[in-house]
């Protein structure tokens, strides 16, 4: 399977802590391999993470860059393709059929304000409705029409603790003592 | 069309400003109608809900109240349905088939910690995936699946600014100096 990746512009730890943090938790759940972070490097985001990761599972990474662009560069030379979420670009229903599901994908969630380089480099600028609202809420609908919805029931690797769905309250399996991580992922 | 409305549980101005500020954002642009707040009052997040429907178009409202629990209970006695959206609940695909779409609809959004009466007192729990990730987007997918993705392609009367989707750059239309908003909705 192709590879997802998610490229937080701009994080400013006193503003954005929650909403990048937020912004890597949907990139887990939702099937990206990992989220490079670029803006003031902030250890709180990588704490969450690996707590999160290391009770629910997976190997998801967090990892903070001072050149987003190179990342960008990087990518498309080893043939990747870059989407940029925005609520100015094309909408998702037409950009679903254009973003070939073969390459590595790289999705660039902005801040405030995104310089237009980005707009520029971008394969695709993809809007996921073209009204103001998330950037958590457009990864997160980005990467289920991306994913043709494989998250839903996507199952996590080395997990300690895991959900049996209930119609009430809180039903959480431990795993085994003796184990030190379901095996069954 | 049945309503959607959107209950926010817990707010605290110090730390969720951003992330029910999305909530708001989220529900107008995925199609409720508008949001109740429980928590601390927060006149900030009235004001931006305010401009961006001043600039953006529709009714959307956000209301705070003081008890939550009697906006749950008066609208079940007039026969709407409630789902609270949790981790711990049924998978939204299975929900999704019991949720009936031709009664008035609130959702539930909590915070940190949702008191166990809500899970009692809600319709349906449910869980956009298992795995911890964000209630803003978990707002947008369950919004998404519940109205069939209708907030594609929708239009909020009354704007004054609108995007035409493009490839490259932001393409804004104004609405015309003559009129106060876009006619056509």
């Amino acid at each position: 399977m192709p590879r997802i990746v998610v490229l937080r512009l701009g994080h400013r730890p006193s503003r954005d802590k929650r909403i990048t943090t937020h912004v890597c938790l949907v990139a887990r759940a939702f099937g990206a391999e990992g989220v490079y972070i670029s803006g003031v490097r902030d250890a709180s985001i990588h704490s969450t993470l690996e707590k999160v990761t290391a009770t629910w599972g997976g190997d998801f990474w967090v990892e903070f860059v001072s050149s987003p662009m190179k990342v960008i560069d990087k990518w498309k030379e080893s043939g990747g393709v870059v989407a940029h979420l925005t609520m100015y670009g094309i909408q998702i229903k037409q950009a679903r059929d254009l973003i070939p599901s073969d390459r590595d994908l790289l999705v660039v969630v902005g801040g405030e304000k995104v310089p237009s380089e980005y707009y520029e480099k971008a394969d695709f600028n993809v809007a996921v409705g073209n009204q103001p609202h998330s950037e958590v809420a457009a990864l997160a609908i980005f990467l289920d029409r991306a994913t043709g919805g494989a998250w839903e029931g996507m199952r996590f690797k080395s997990a300690r603790l895991r959900i049996v769905p209930s119609e009430r309250g809180k039903n959480v399996e431990q795993c085994p003592s003796n184990k030190k991580a379901f095996s069954d992922h």
